[in-house]
Formats: C-alpha cells, sequence, structure tokens
C-alpha cells in the first residue's frame, strides 16, 4: 500500500467540494488557482463549471498550472420517459465524452440517472427494471463512441438511498456485470468509479473490488460517512469524521492494482461548504496523509 | 398473487405507523382499540409500546378482540464494545423472546444493530465487519433459545443508509447467507422480514426473494420510499404516494410462498404521524386494497 504520510501527490480535488466556499458559489478559475498554490496534482470538474468557466480556457489553465484530471464529472442520466428524452441523453453524453478528450481526462464518470423526474418530484414511471433497460442501452451506445475517440467511462454506482432519483446502479457488484456484459475483453474503455461513500456498507465490497481488478477500477472517490447523516445528498463528512475503515478500502483498492488518485468529494451544505476554500482544501491535504 | 380489492383480511398494522397521531404519543391499547374498531386482524406492536402497556394486560387485550400479531418489534442490536454489552444484548433479545411468546407472536423482528455507539453520534469501533461478526454470533445465541421455545427470529435487512448505526445487515442476500449457515435444515426457525422499504432499490431482490422461499419469509412489511426524501429514518411515505412497484415486488413474495399478514410500517414525522389515527387507519385499508 502506498505511503501517503509524506506528501499529497495522490491526491485530487473533486471541484464539488469546495464549489461553495462561506456559502458562496465559486468559480472554476479560482479553485484551480487555489488548487494550484497547494501543489494539488489533479482535480476532477463538473460539466456545469466547466462550461461556466469556458472549456479552452480551462483546458488552458489546467495545464499552466501541470494539473491534470482524475476523472470528468459527469455523464450518465440515462433513463427517459420517451424517445426524444433518450436520445437527448445519447447526444449529452457525446458532448460529455467530448469535452473530456478536450481536458484530456482519464475518464467520463457515470451517474446513470434513476426513475425520470425522480429529481423532480414526480416520476414518468415507476419500474426500476425499466430504468436499468435504458441505463444499459445508453451506456452500451456512449460506449461505442468512447472507444472511437478513445475515453473511458466509468460507472460510478451510488448509495442505494439515491436509487430513485440519481442512479439506479447502487452496487460495485451490478456496476462490474454491465462491464462484463459489455467489455468482456476488459479493454480499459468500460470500468468503475469506487466511490468509498457509496459502497461502504456493502458485505461484497472487498470481494468486488477485486473482482473490478486494475482493468476496471478507472477512479476512486472518498469522504466519510457521517453519523447522525442528516441529509441525503449534502451531508459527507471530511476524511477521518466519520465512521468509514478508510485505510482498510484503500487497501483493497491497492490490492487490486489501483494505482491512481484519490479523488476527495465532499458535499456538505451545513458543514464544509461553509468554512473557507482554504480551510477545506488543507484539511484534506492533512487528511489526506494522516486518515486516508 | 392474493386479490385484495374486496378486503383488508391480510392487512397488518405496525404500531409506529400510529404511534404518533396529531404529533401526540398514542398508547398501545388506544392503538389496538383503532385497530379492532376497523376490523385489522393484525398488528406489529414496538417492545417499548408493550412494556409501558404492560405485557399481561396487552396480551389480554389482543384476545379480547381476536387481533394476533405478525410480528415482535424487535429484537437485535446486538453488537457492543465490551464482553459486558454482548451479553446485555444476548439477554434483552432473550426477554424479547419470552414477550413474543406470551403475545403468541409467529416471530421476534430483529434489527441486528450496526457499529455500537452510532445511534449516539459516537462509535466505540469502526469496523464494520467486526459488527458483522458480533451479529452472527449473537444471532447464533439466540437462536439456540429461540428454538427451545419455539420462537421464529426473522432477520430484518435495513436499508444501506442506516447500517452505521441500526443495522449492518443491508441486503436479502447476506441475511439468507446468515440464514443458511445457521440454520440449514430450514426448519423455519430463522429467516427474514422483507420490508420493502429497505430493499426495493436491490438489483437481486427478486432473485433473493424466490431463494428465501416459503421456510424462510417470516414477515412482509411495507410502505412507500418517497422522493424527494427528507429524513434517513422518519420520511417513508404512504403505500402509493411513492416510487415503489408494490404490486410487483409482493408477486415475488407470494411467487416464492408467502401467505401471511402485509404489514404496514410507516416512519412518518412531518405527515401521517401529524394526523389523525382514524385517517391514517383508514388510508392503510384503502392503500391496502388499491396499492398493495
Amino acid at each position: 500500500m502506498r505511503d501517503f504520510s509524506n506528501d499529497h501527490h495522490w491526491l485530487s480535488i473533486n471541484t464539488a467540494t469546495v464549489r461553495k466556499q462561506r456559502g458562496i458559489e465559486v468559480p472554476l478559475d479560482r479553485i484551480i488557482d487555489q488548487c494550484a498554490e497547494r501543489g494539488i496534482r489533479a482535480i476532477a470538474p463538473w460539466r456545469d463549471q466547466v462550461m461556466a468557466a469556458g472549456l479552452d480556457k480551462t483546458a488552458k489553465q489546467l495545464k499552466a498550472h501541470g494539473i491534470g484530471l482524475s476523472g470528468y464529472c459527469r455523464g450518465g442520466f440515462y433513463p427517459a420517459p420517451d424517445a426524444a428524452g433518450l436520445k437527448a441523453a445519447l447526444d449529452d453524453n457525446r458532448r460529455a465524452i467530448d469535452e473530456a478528450k478536450t481536458l484530456d481526462a482519464p475518464c467520463v464518470v457515470l451517474v446513470v440517472g434513476g426513475l425520470p423526474g425522480a429529481l423532480e418530484g414526480k416520476v414518468a414511471y415507476r419500474d426500476i427494471g425499466r430504468a436499468r433497460g435504458e441505463v444499459f442501452d445508453g451506456i452500451a451506445a456512449s460506449l461505442e463512441y468512447a472507444r472511437e475517440v478513445g475515453m473511458p467511462l466509468a460507472i460510478e454506482p451510488l448509495h442505494p438511498m439515491q436509487a430513485a432519483d440519481r442512479a439506479c446502479i447502487n452496487t460495485l457488484e451490478h456496476a462490474l456485470d454491465i462491464c462484463d456484459e459489455l467489455d468482456p475483453q476488459q479493454t480499459g474503455m468500460l470500468g468503475v468509479a469506487l466511490d468509498i461513500y457509496h459502497v461502504w456498507w456493502d458485505p461484497k465490497l472487498e470481494q468486488q473490488t477485486a473482482r473490478a481488478g486494475k482493468q476496471r477500477l478507472l477512479a476512486y472517490h472518498l469522504c466519510d460517512w457521517r453519523t447522525p447523516t442528516r441529509d441525503l445528498l449534502t451531508d459527507r463528512a471530511m476524511m477521518g469524521d466519520g465512521v468509514v475503515e478508510l485505510k482498510k478500502v484503500r487497501g483493497w483498492v491497492e490490492a487490486a492494482g489501483f494505482e491512481g488518485f484519490c479523488e476527495v468529494e465532499i458535499f456538505s451544505s451545513l458543514d464544509w461548504w461553509q468554512r473557507s476554500g482554504e480551510e477545506t482544501l488543507d484539511t484534506c491535504i492533512e487528511r489526506h496523509r494522516n486518515c486516508v
């Protein structure tokens, strides 16, 4: 297992972690500067932030700072109530793949979507099996384009509490079943983003991480699970402040062959998003050395 | 599949559903009377309510009304930081089994517990594997006594969002693995309580329900999943108001051989616990006919 105690060489910051600072939305170029000032070598930016900052401008700024990507957030959201919606989702994923190429990302992270309309509190249908079928077909279609341009896709299983509204793939096992079906040759073009927040509870986590192996483990995200958790989306904890055995899980991930960045992704409307970006980033660096 | 459209013969009320009425805690004897007035044939009472009302008095009242139990809530909470705590949990489960006998319950439902101290926001340890080991040993010990007195134990997998603080068994598959190990003969003394709220998201739900079969399906709980869900514990929806395919899942459960009560268990601090018990119970009856 890699020794992180002396530096933060393998730390990446998912920009959602500092997208709000002291409660206020911060533009991506400022976040990139803050990371550069701290010698952070990688980030995972969100599409809406990149669009707001400008794609080419962001690519240039990253290059100037020597900052790479640990992933691009995000594609997915495939299910839709009708054919037009399904096609729009495929088109959008194609654009996400193109943007990821421009930013030289190692992968596009797929949050696959759940029941269409659930995010707005009004589902178009209730059949989660249908949603899973649409996700499968959507990934298959995106993968075809991804192979053409050489951009790996990383399916991110989300926590089951987000099955209805954000992603109906909720276990590593399910994600890997899809990978095996769509990419049996393990080309490296389809894999998973293992986010410890979403899968820490899974009794099959160690087994399925080993199954994933180096070829399928395209990204590794982390934060911590707070007790009590006060919100289903935005109450993630800083590493070390929750109940997850972070080092044990990283041990499994590295034993499976993963050698990439540890990407910190903390949604925290009540805590970290209320603090300064400097404090949040400095704490990420410190915890990366001590707790991850 | 049984036809529920003409009566509520197979409806049971978990008393948590109406434990608060118009925001105020209601004693169990009142709840039992309210159920009796509506021809509800079964309930699942909680231990604290039974203790407050008196065990023998409750047994007599139920008998007088001809109301049976669909389960007794609840045993479990096995993990503890030390040997004294582990022993105290076993003793407590023994008492729960005795109470269930007095009430002539068909099973004791086990909410197995998570990381000790997590409910209070301060875990004694973080090793969920250790907690799972303590749960396994605890069930094994309880099962020995349960066999002696003839009281089946039903392991209830809770939603993964409650893995840290309430139950570290979170899938039907995991629960059934334990059943197979501790009761390979399928004696009917160890099985599962399938609560649709906790497991609806599971891509293996149909498969594992079939695996459980008649011998392992000891209880069937339901409500619905609200979008958005505003609280991890007490924001369950009334059947029909959420996104779960209730009839489809009941079809799977009955295809596996289950013929018992459909137990409604709704924790709803923001909605149903603010209404009158009459309205809540009448709605349960109506939805049982139309949506379950």
